[in-house]
């Protein structure tokens, strides 16, 4: 199955697209089941926020048609939606009201190894900090390079994501996740508003949370205050809850709390 | 004249290119004359110091081979080189082994109004600032995003350029050139090992100041310092340099500073 570019299938994209050039637009990555792109509103409103603060015009209407269209024909699978600003002259000046570009990719649901989900994983301590800019944080857009420079840090099977702190050695999130940990019973994740990328399972997990009678905090997270946590977990929209079993020399039991939103996880994910 | 993909003539690029992904590369946006790319050497210098850094495995001599031969097909224009670290599979691991894909894109030389070398332009002062990330600083990479909201803040003609802080307030560049000024005859310019593109006009300009016994000093600036500063200018290597005419309330005269690297940045340029 190919991609799609503005609602029609293709495989390649103008070399003068802005997207290429500088990054310019954000993406979704969609878990799709049975045809159906789940966790759909809060994608679809992540997206509707990028656009704002990025002041790309986009029909966010006729996108989310696309992407319904899309994800029937793909049946099961990840589909992954870029709005780009489109084609430009050289320069970074662009037209306000050019309308962005469309793209549709997709790939199989990954393979994880089940003892991802069961047993839990080991974070690597990445080096790479994150840097701040508030006019980003917590947006999905096109510039990763942090993410990517952080990525190649480790090879190997022996950590599943790595740990990422801002430049005050803050807890951030993971590579392709965020970060939960649990203190006395209470649910705690980063603020995202100077680094960060705000995912779809975190926004759904803190609301689900709420539902259950879990004190929530969204805040500051010391490096001392994650070792120090009683359960630790990462978490995104395709494979929604893993236990961190181990940080270095501290290891952790998977906790009740992690269970629990990891069933909560799996019921969005698979309906 | 299409654009050229790994030597080849093409105006596009596979949807899964890592470039579009991420932003994971690094470009050179290079001004050509008579068929020959001007300040070749320092354009590709910056281009190793950013494969280095981003490892990205370049085959350098085939990138300026190619180069050498899309100028000359080219004449006169601006050559903009992208290298990429070519397609992946879904995620941000890439294969450390993979060759960068090598895109070569023309464009006419750009027809700025003959006063903005003569008379001097007015800077806009932006409100976005750039967040400091030491990994990133320095090169000329795609993850472009604060350009892009920088360069948006201003429509139409009266300014040419934006002047762009950091968020401690320091002056660092132009959204698109870099930016000097001149305190009792010494040159002075941002240091950039925090935030900012390091500009190859700019590294030829301080290697030519110190050949015709300029002094020059790479700081800390201050806005309180640009603003009391005897001349501005900014630089890059398409266009050589401007004399900043004025920054808001404060209007300076074109300096003899000015002017006379002017005169070597246009000799370079046109050579």
């Amino acid at each position: 199955m190919p991609g799609w570019v503005d609602g029609r299938p293709a495989d390649s994209l103008s070399l003068k697209d802005r997207g290429l050039a500088y990054g310019d637009g954000v993406f979704e990555t969609i878990a799709v089941r049975a045809g159906r792109p789940q966790l759909l509103e809060r994608h679809m409103a992540r997206l509707a926020e990028g656009c704002q603060r990025l002041a790309l015009n986009a029909d966010l209407i006729m996108v989310r048609a696309e992407l319904l269209a899309f994800a029937h024909e793909l049946g099961d699978g990840v589909a992954k939606l870029m709005l780009t600003r489109g084609e430009g002259a050289r320069g970074y000046a662009s037209d306000p009201q050019a309308a962005p570009r469309r793209i549709l990719l997709n790939s199989p649901l990954p393979d994880y190894p089940a003892e991802y989900s069961d047993a839990g994983i080991s974070l690597y301590p990445c080096n790479t900090r994150l840097g701040e800019q508030p006019l980003l944080a917590g947006l999905k857009h096109l510039n990763r390079l942090e993410q990517v420079l952080a990525r190649a840090e480790w090879q190997g099977t022996d950590y599943a994501e790595g740990l990422m702190l801002d430049r005050n050695g803050r807890v951030i999130e993971g590579v392709f996740s965020n970060l939960f940990l649990v203190r006395n019973g209470a649910l705690c994740t980063a603020d995202l508003s100077r680094c960060g990328v705000a995912g779809v399972m975190r926004a759904e997990l803190l609301a689900q949370a709420v539902g259950h009678s879990l004190e929530v905090h969204v805040g500051e997270i010391t490096l001392d205050e994650l070792v120090q946590a009683d359960e630790v977990f990462t978490c995104n929209s395709v494979y929604g809850v893993w236990p961190v079993r181990a940080l270095q020399a501290r290891v952790w039991p998977v906790g009740p709390i992690t269970r629990k939103l990891q069933h909560i996880a799996r019921a969005l994910l698979d309906a």
